[in-house]
């Protein structure tokens, strides 16, 4: 496959993540980013993520795909203007939500020339720092409504994706937002409530620090993750999420009247039912 | 320090991985293991764990320290007739949870042959099977009331522990079990809970399958731990957990509350508030 231009809008983890890995694969014919926060410029340049850094339209115009990796409330108001002024260009973004993105371009003039992607991968970290080799390998990638994209748009995305290693996986921007808030989203939420839950409780940081063993780091490290990525995702996704939290109340309350009435035999029930986890997650 | 026989009362992830440590650090004059489970016995013994498995009665004659590794509700009845049988043996625990514990062996004329520890390390993963090299290294554990316990047995369970890469805490065991519940019991639960969610919701296997992301996995892995085990845990520290759980739910009800009401500036504030765990967990 041919190498192409590449333009990285948002240069952070996922940004400076792809592009390592568009360049270790061979995909790339030079990659530039587009990067808003000045020291984070400075930063992905250094670190070699991108070649150059460049203003929005130069960038645009120097390349032959864009992909756009910034917050999901950003890329709402961007995507429509950058179909206003490519040409042949493809773009793509790495969205966590998919239906107002999808909305806020369907009567778009150059439609086709976009394709709305989730690629299932990230850390709690953030920035062009948290950056690194071999992401997105062996994780899935969800493309939405393809069949409003132009084949050789979506042709090219697909085989990027392979490349570096994602299995690809196909649904319209309902479901997969859907889909996304019960095994991503309510993730994040339980994750920050778990750490303002043990921040509010536990007054001593020394107690925290000295005893939390690798269960604890595991159910609240996505507590770190940035809110000005994660505030524009719930937004987006406010219906679904809100349903799932519900039920995720619901479900901890009924640990909750478990104890209360020290119900153990129905206290059981519940872990055995949750332990069918292990059949779905390895 | 001079090699001790060592009896391993629970021959499972944790008795094993004990085993295993205390074998490789050259803390053992033999291991003989105590296991009811006549599956776990045999595997045991095959994995090398374990030199054979006895009675508990001449798995106590014939050695000088004895380790319970059962499930906490097991050991408040078991520890009471150990240290009825004891001459001179050392006898620890590894229970999560230390108060119950404690308190019914407090007047025994052997309590001093006893040292109550937590070593705060595990998995998702039970039987010997899963007993793994390394284990507790880098982690801390707990010693509890170790003023009730005599000189001698304080010292060779503070060197063994030391010899196995575990850092030693000193506290009472009402503070124990409050602070267990903060950084541990409350994390399987909000797991468990958020297993429960998912499968409830999302009644497509194949789309969390495929779908699940690191981030996913994370936060509910610890839903795969054993019911036999964590029930117990969740009896005997019923009131902190109570506690912390009521704190867990209002936490999750103010993200309910904003999304329902669309206020996304102090969702903001919440994940702020979440994000200040990264200073004390790295």
């Amino acid at each position: 496959m041919e190498r192409k231009r590449i333009a990285i809008v948002g240069v952070g983890l996922i940004g400076g993540s792809l592009a390592l890995q568009l360049n270790e694969k061979g995909m790339a014919a030079g990659i530039v980013g587009v990067e808003a926060n000045p020291e984070h410029a400075k930063k992905a340049v250094e670190l070699g993520l991108v070649d150059e850094v460049l203003s929005l339209e130069q960038a645009i115009d120097q390349s032959d795909v864009i992909i756009l990796c910034i917050p999901v409330d950003k890329m709402t108001s961007l995507l429509p203007k950058v179909l206003d002024r490519i040409t042949h260009q493809i773009v793509l973004d790495a969205g966590s939500t998919k239906e107002q993105l999808i909305d806020a371009v369907k009567n778009h003039p150059n439609r086709g020339r976009y394709v709305a992607t989730h690629p299932m991968w990230g850390t709690e970290y953030s920035g062009p720092g948290a950056a690194i080799k071999q992401a997105f390998e062996n994780k899935a990638v969800v493309l939405c409504n393809s069949a409003d994209s132009d084949e050789d748009a979506v042709k090219w995305v697909k085989s990027a994706y392979h490349k570096i290693g994602m299995h690809l996986l196909e649904m319209d921007a309902h479901a997969h937002d859907l889909h996304a808030a019960y095994v991503s989203h309510i993730s994040h939420i339980t994750s920050f409530a778990l750490a303002n839950t043990v921040l509010e409780k536990e007054r001593e940081d020394q107690a925290i620090f000295e005893l939390a063993s690798g269960g604890f780091e595991s159910t609240v490290r996505l507590a770190k993750s940035n809110p000005s990525m994660w505030v524009p995702i719930f937004m987006q996704n406010r219906e679904n999420v809100l349903d799932v939290l519900n039920e995720h109340i619901s479900q901890l309350r009924k640990f909750k009247a478990c104890l209360e009435k020290e119900n153990y035999e129905y206290l059981e029930e519940l872990i055995q039912n949750a332990n069918r986890i292990s059949r779905i997650i390895k």
